[in-house]
């Protein structure tokens, strides 16, 4: 096993007072394996759900037993495949994930053993398995590119299925612009599609973007994999990655085998970006010899929810100048915003070129969108975007090669990234049916939101600030000695134990904070606030009551 | 840059007598680089096309040449980037497709400066940017799972759209398996749609097949690339590789630093597999420490079109039993078989199984398939999926976990991975039409094969086998000296000499054998046989003709 694989020193010796029983060794101790992405662990004696990712834990313990008879007459075993994907954790959809649909499964086939009739994802961002329709426009349109023979009915498609002409004529300019969307597209997507992104970055920030600088992506998620492939170029790069972060990151870093330098959120500032916390990590990772080439930012934040008020924005592009390091804006979430105003890297990037060009001219940013989010919830098709701001051309030549080789992103969902960033104007035909789906959608979000914090500032030992952005709270809970006691016989986190008995008991499902990395001796738990009704939310409530009743 | 990225040292070695002139260290020399999967070499004078990948000789150049000042402002520059993408090589959307692409453009803006008056894109197998029609039952059911309301209007689709009620049906049965198409779904897709593909392994191979060993993908380059990342575990990780094999190998074994062992396909048997090659390929590399854990399989062949006859598929698999190789099939050509039969490594393997049990019981087999070929063609919905067999389960949890970092493949493109492996029967309402398309787009791809074969027949130089599979024909051209002394003035091989002047001349794109490899002293390109008409398949002997009589 790479003992390099994620965590960089500076990482481990600023965890040093925090951790004092762990070792400050490289060595990978299993308490530090939260960096890594990981949410779950599990004492060796657990039983293991069959198609579990398996923990630090378990794969230590793997690597010491007696191999099979069978494992030696394999080529591939768990002590021989590549030790970064092994180590690497991705918290989102692990063993809870696993055991709510486990669950769901059994409720589907009529059991009756269980102490809840409906399992609710609040694990996941995953809006259309939950309430959230689909944007009647987009849709429309899309079905009329996957079938586009349709077009030659267009008195069946206005008079009797409700069609508008803008429908119609989105998806004749679509179809022009891919050809089929069962055809290839260009490796960077499609050039008309990118033209439109940068149309819309443009009006969203007021300055020009080039839609040669633009990349089509699978999701937001493939496009951190190109970007993280790129500058990831040994061992020693390492990447600054918020505390709590997204375990894409951390799982990406693991497996490129790269050095994550975690730094913290300021939670007393509503989660918002502490310099002081940026540049000490920043400070000791160099002085360890680290090549900190790049600092990840997650606004809205993941899982935290904070909306990043402009002045956090400029400050991270002042030290990404001071430092020459790449800023990776992951702004997924731009759209769900509840508190203040959404601020993007870009437009912030070149308020501060228009103010002083000398000392911010070589900034280099790359900022992530995605169809996934926002109240357009297309995760399923896969459809996202990075734009690069100042990056060396011959840079940019190997990103063009590197989506070449995984050919294109899935056309449908470029088509969606189009409707996106040009979705129906005021006065279009389908304007007004957009809009109020759009304000359902997005009032919707607020008032789950709200209900889920009235809620939890109602719970005992559980503090949250008030919903900003994304579609996730990050409450803070205080449990117990005798609830961690029992969690450490479990050979659990007590915020794993806390999350896996409400599952139990609630069908809820979220996930704990150790899976996305938190102080030590804090607790915390991420949930959407996707899932309809207040029902569960009631739920929670009262399981709260009744574990914090049997820990006292 | 890392020396020990692509090639092993027994692939060098194997090449020392058909290469006289080259190093034999590992260090990488550029004569061998289409091991990394180029395709086109420039001279370091060659003005170079903005977004062209670099190549190896262009790598070499910038890193000697002093940076700019600009350079040394940025965090990245193409000195300090991941050294392993940098190396890798991605011939197919190379040179020649990125200057076809602006000879596409310059005739969409009406100019009259080119020699042609249409480019044909015979360098990617993309049917439906060429001719190939989609199928309709595919694509109407689609159009009902994008747009869910239109299930409300059956008598609207019924009787004024053309719908058949089994697309009706099948629409339904699809949302209810994957909820929304905008919805996450499981990691490894769907668990109905996996249940279908098992069905249909099952009905093809006349042997179970389980659901959970099967994992839908975004595409099958995805699939190879998660392989990959689970098999190679460090850069002492060999692969065997066919060559000339699709650059995608290459290209993903550079990235992920592992080697290359390659073996060559024997031209004189219509391009099979030669067991001796293999074993020479491997016991060289064996012999010089490499750990060999895998061998690639391509059947039917890319860039070939070899179909394998059964035998060679039991000698590979034999050999892997042997050697405890993983044998990983690339099948997704397995419905474009002009010339004997398709035999599925899943079937043979389980054959020998039966017949000795002992022996082959362990053998590793992953198997690979696609949307985006054969009569389906719809490589923009980015569909497939892999089957395991025989692998451990600890190390299908790894693969389990890997593919749950990119979330999910596209769930259209696994709807439509459902409706390939389950099109409608016989008997049912869309199955007329449905085998109508079929056997149209089957009959056309033979009749192009074969018209451009027998073009090939009557050219000066030119030797190729007949078709037999996939959607390729890789003709070995014979130059005239002075060609060849032509092109090294260009700084070019003479393959991609010739091929840049048939773009030039006649709008026609194919890509060069360099870029696929093949043995010293031939020489070969492949083409699609995908576009319609014959005046290209002209062209093209016209253009060969006036070639040889300018070089000879």
């Amino acid at each position: 096993m790479a003992l390099n694989a994620s965590l960089s020193a500076s990482g481990t010796r600023q965890l040093q007072s925090l951790l004092p029983l762990h070792k400050t060794s490289l060595v990978p101790s299993r308490s530090l394996c939260f960096f890594r992405g990981l949410v779950s662990k599990f004492s060796d004696n657990t039983p293991f759900p069959s198609r579990f990712p398996t923990t630090t834990a378990q794969a230590q313990h793997t690597s010491t037993r007696k191999m099979s008879s069978t494992t030696q007459l394999r080529s591939l075993n768990i002590n021989n495949i590549n030790p970064h994907v092994k180590e690497a954790k991705y918290a989102v959809r692990g063993e809870l994930a696993v055991r709510s649909e486990e669950y769901r499964a059994k409720l589907a086939k009529g059991s009756k053993d269980l102490p809840f009739d409906k399992v609710i994802s609040a694990n996941i961002g995953n809006p259309q398995q939950l309430d959230q329709k689909p944007i009647t426009f987009f849709r429309q349109v899309l079905s009329l590119v996957e079938y586009p023979p349709l077009l030659e009915k267009e008195d069946v498609l206005l008079n009797q299925l409700g069609y508008k002409t803008d429908v119609i004529e989105r998806a004749r300019w679509l179809l022009k612009t891919v050809g089929s969307v069962g055809a290839y597209s260009a490796s960077p997507g499609a050039p008309g599609i990118k033209e439109s992104v940068a149309k819309f970055i443009e009006k969203r920030d007021g300055y020009p973007a080039d839609p040669k600088d633009i990349y089509l992506s699978a999701g937001a998620s493939s496009g951190v994999n190109t970007l993280l492939h790129i500058i990831c170029a040994s061992p020693n790069t390492g990447i600054l990655v918020p505390i709590p972060q997204y375990p894409l990151y951390t799982a990406s870093l693991s497996v490129l085998n790269a050095k994550c330098v975690p730094y913290y959120l300021d939670e007393s500032k509503g989660w918002g970006t502490d310099l002081e916390a940026i540049r000490g990590a920043y400070k000791q990772a160099v002085a360890e010899g680290i090549d900190v080439r790049c600092i990840v930012v997650i606004n809205p934040g993941n899982p935290t929810g904070a909306s990043l008020p402009v002045e956090d924005v400029k400050a991270v592009i002042d030290f990404a100048a001071q430092e020459k390091l790449v800023v990776m804006a992951d702004e997924v979430y731009q759209t769900n915003v509840f508190k203040g105003k959404f601020s993007s890297f870009k437009g912030v990037l070149r308020d501060m070129q228009k103010e002083d060009p000398e000392k911010y001219k070589y900034v280099e940013l790359a900022s992530l969108h995605s169809i996934s989010k926002g109240m357009v919830g297309e995760c399923g098709h896969r459809g996202g975007y990075f734009e690069l701001c100042g990056f060396d051309p011959e840079v940019q030549e190997q990103i063009y090669k590197f989506v070449s080789i995984s050919l294109c992103a899935p056309v449908v969902g470029q088509c969606l990234v189009e409707m996106m960033v040009n979705p129906p104007k005021e006065g279009e035909p389908s304007y007004e049916l957009y809009k109020q789906e759009w304000d359902g959608i997005y009032n919707g979000l607020q008032k789950r939101a709200t209900a889920l914090w009235e809620a939890f500032k109602e719970m005992e030992g559980v503090k949250c600030d008030d919903p900003q952005g994304s579609m996730y709270l990050f409450p803070t809970i205080t449990l117990p000695p005798k609830a961690v006691e029992a969690a450490k016989k479990e050979g659990r986190t007590a915020d794993e134990f806390y999350a896996s008995r409400l599952l139990d008991a609630t069908g809820v499902c979220v996930v704990p904070g150790s899976g996305f990395g938190q102080k030590e001796n804090t607790l915390h738990f991420r949930t959407t606030f996707l899932a309809p009704g207040t029902e569960w939310v009631g739920n929670i409530a009262k399981f709260h009551k009744e574990f914090m009743g049997e820990f006292r």
